[in-house]
């Protein structure tokens, strides 16, 4: 594969985005199932490629836990073709009228979803990202800027000439694809305002927060994810500790993963003692606050600090609080926006407690795992945001689109609408289907 | 009024954004009634405050235009006053449920509108923007920082004293609205990424591109309105000339006023000659390329600049193209992204013209003047988008609103959907309306 670089490549990509927003969905369906084939037929000379990488990491003394995300081999790269293949049954993000207006008889006001334009995603180790990212990139009409960890560069560079090839093969424009590889790469990357509308980190909390503090171009993501569960005092404690074991301990390295329990003072006697037996059969290691400690003297206390820290580990920390309007204040203040919880049999403490805790995700007696794109049923995620703007919570293909407005006229003159005897807007709402689309 | 610091302010502002999001519908409508009240009461006094601006702004030698839009007296402050009462009688942006699906039995998702949180709005001139601001973000259950112009400074002090009290005293929290004063503010502003979740400036292309290159906050806006009208070869000649008059004469110093004017080689000498006698007739300069030179020799050259440059001023550059492939290609090199028209008898050359110019709003056989949210119908504008994400074109309210995920369950646990024998999610839409909203 040649390489212009980066700045090159997006620019050219920019120039690529109008055929991009007006391709067929048939055509794209068709590049993606070309593209899973690809893999399929090109399985053997991933896995020697990613074998490769493997040795080299080996080499080099790759962290286990990175070295299992770089393996791409066999079941995985089928799971990854399949990936592409669940893409084609969904529908077409482009092209859907979210609001039809007549303005006046003969003008006709049409909002229809479209891509972005240019998306970039940066993450580390995983090929398998790569594949999936290419394949919602390209079912949203969008042109993609790829950018891999070193670790992965032999699995990565033939990952990226196979879907390249096969989209083009499919009747994709050359160059929809571009593979970054250099450090350079990601500094040049976050400059490109002209030439890329979206940038999509995957990584380490202090990678994410990074790129994020260090660009003008849209970030979807998020950096930490600190969430909690509130026990309230009308609880039920059989409900509360199977879902706090479940937020813990179901994957503990996750973003969603619950890190601080807050606990409503009148049940903490009740809930701790049970609490401590079941985290201990999980060798979860318990932090409290002083009032915690009471119930439980023989565990560490938890400091400042804890209240800050995303532990992605077997530990827990816990502070009891007064009431409701305390467990928020300390949510909306150390948690990350991600995901928090209530466990309480009284609705509208639960209902307050959703509106005014201000995260993506807010939760009544269930577990903090829920928030997932899968588990949500939006059939693709791109991510998890924690931002306020654009798409929030676990994101699927909506968020790599936008809408513009298109406006259909007879020769309309706005100077009609003003002055003397002016005419008036009819703003009569049409169908959403029919119409001019 | 007493004057915390902005940092200060902004962050107590943080604090009561809870509270603003559980607003009842009616508590916001009643506040924005009695701000309603406030001015129509205190017209003589905002008057005075307002000569006081005036009078100081004649010894500085304000700008003509600028005092124009300074002067805040009369019709103008009953204007602002009808502006508030509009606003109460639009539908609540808050608490809208957008998608609703069952998960698993007894697990609702339902996905919910919100507010940010805090807004901040920087402007110059205009007092009544202070009012259509703040009514904005009150309506939308947003906090709202205001920064005006130190010309209009007598004028937004009572403004914002009158607006702050009387949502007080309708039931808002104290410190929902802050004036902000001073430069060093604005760039303080820029800073506050943990507690002002948009900022939104109007002002002159540099002041707005200023802002959006120096902060990682999302801005909401645009800086410029470079617009284009692509006279296509099957135009019909008669229409085309009414809608450039339209375009570019209806009022000139907006953003939605067209600038530059591409006409296809085969249309150019029928449409040229009777162009410029239109155009003369309005005193509009014309600048052309050399092939439109050829056909009108006496008008002035335009260079690469011209193509670049938002006029503001009666002043249009016509350039002459091979093919829509060639005016899409100009549009999208040199246009602001705002808004862009085609006038075509062919609705396929149009339909590809729509699809492909990668601008907020796109049109057939209308003027570009109207795009705009009073004339989209969207009851209230916010401002107009370049952006990508989030909200393009004409914003109404929803572009201060954003969703969450609020999950309701009985006690679920993600380890159930995992594992040997696991549970399936049912994954089912629920109606939009009922359940538990």
């Amino acid at each position: 594969m040649s390489t212009p670089s980066l700045r090159v490549a997006a620019r050219s990509m920019k120039a690529l985005t109008p055929t991009l927003a007006s391709l067929k969905t048939s055509v794209k369906d068709g590049a993606l199932a070309a593209m899973a084939q690809a893999l399929r037929q090109n399985a053997q000379s991933i896995a020697e490629a990613n074998q490769k990488d493997l040795e080299e990491a080996e080499v080099v003394g790759l962290e286990k836990p990175l070295m299992i995300r770089l393996k791409f081999q066999g079941e995985k790269i089928e799971g990854a073709a399949q990936g592409l293949e669940a893409l084609v049954r969904l529908p077409d993000p482009v092209g859907r009228t979210l609001s039809a207006r007549e303005l006046d008889q003969g003008l006709e006001l049409y909002q229809v979803t479209c891509p972005l334009g240019v998306v970039a995603m940066i993450f580390e180790s995983r090929p398998d990202a790569l594949v999936q990212m290419a394949g919602l990139a390209l079912k949203s009409g969008n042109a993609v800027i790829l950018k891999g960890g070193s670790e992965a560069k032999h699995s990565n560079r033939l990952l990226a000439d196979l879907m390249l090839a096969a989209g083009v093969k499919a009747g994709l424009p050359k160059g929809w694809l571009h593979l970054a590889e250099t450090r350079e790469d990601v500094k040049t990357l976050l400059e490109l305002t002209d030439s890329v509308d979206l940038i999509i980190p995957r990584g380490s909390n202090e990678f994410v927060q990074y790129i994020m503090k260090n660009t003008t171009i849209p970030v979807l993501g998020h950096a930490d994810g600190l969430c909690h569960i509130y026990v309230d005092g009308n609880a039920d404690v059989d409900k509360a500790i199977p879902i706090i074991v479940d937020s813990k301990t179901q994957y503990v390295a996750v973003c969603n993963a619950v890190e601080t329990l807050l606990i409503h003072r009148d049940i903490a006697p009740f809930l701790l003692p049970p609490l401590r037996m079941a985290m201990e059969a999980r060798a979860v290691v318990l932090r409290g606050d002083a009032e915690t400690r009471k119930y439980l003297p023989t565990i560490e206390e938890a400091v400042e600090e804890d209240w800050e820290t995303e532990y992605l580990d077997l530990i827990l920390s816990i502070k009891v609080v007064g009431n409701l309007d305390e467990a928020i204040g300390h949510i909306n203040t150390y948690g990350s926006k991600h995901t928090d919880a209530i466990v309480t049999e009284n609705r509208s403490t639960a209902e307050r407690f959703m509106s005014e805790v201000d995260s993506a995700n807010v939760f009544w007696n269930a577990s903090t795992r829920f928030a997932d794109g899968f588990r949500y049923g939006l059939g693709a995620e791109v991510g998890v945001s924690t931002a306020k703007i654009h798409a929030r919570g676990p994101v699927g293909l909506e968020g790599l689109v936008i809408y513009k407005y298109k406006l259909y006229g007879k020769g309309h003159l706005v100077a009609h609408y003003s002055g003397s005897d002016p005419k008036s807007f009819t703003h009569r709402e049409l169908p959403l289907t029919g119409g001019h689309h």
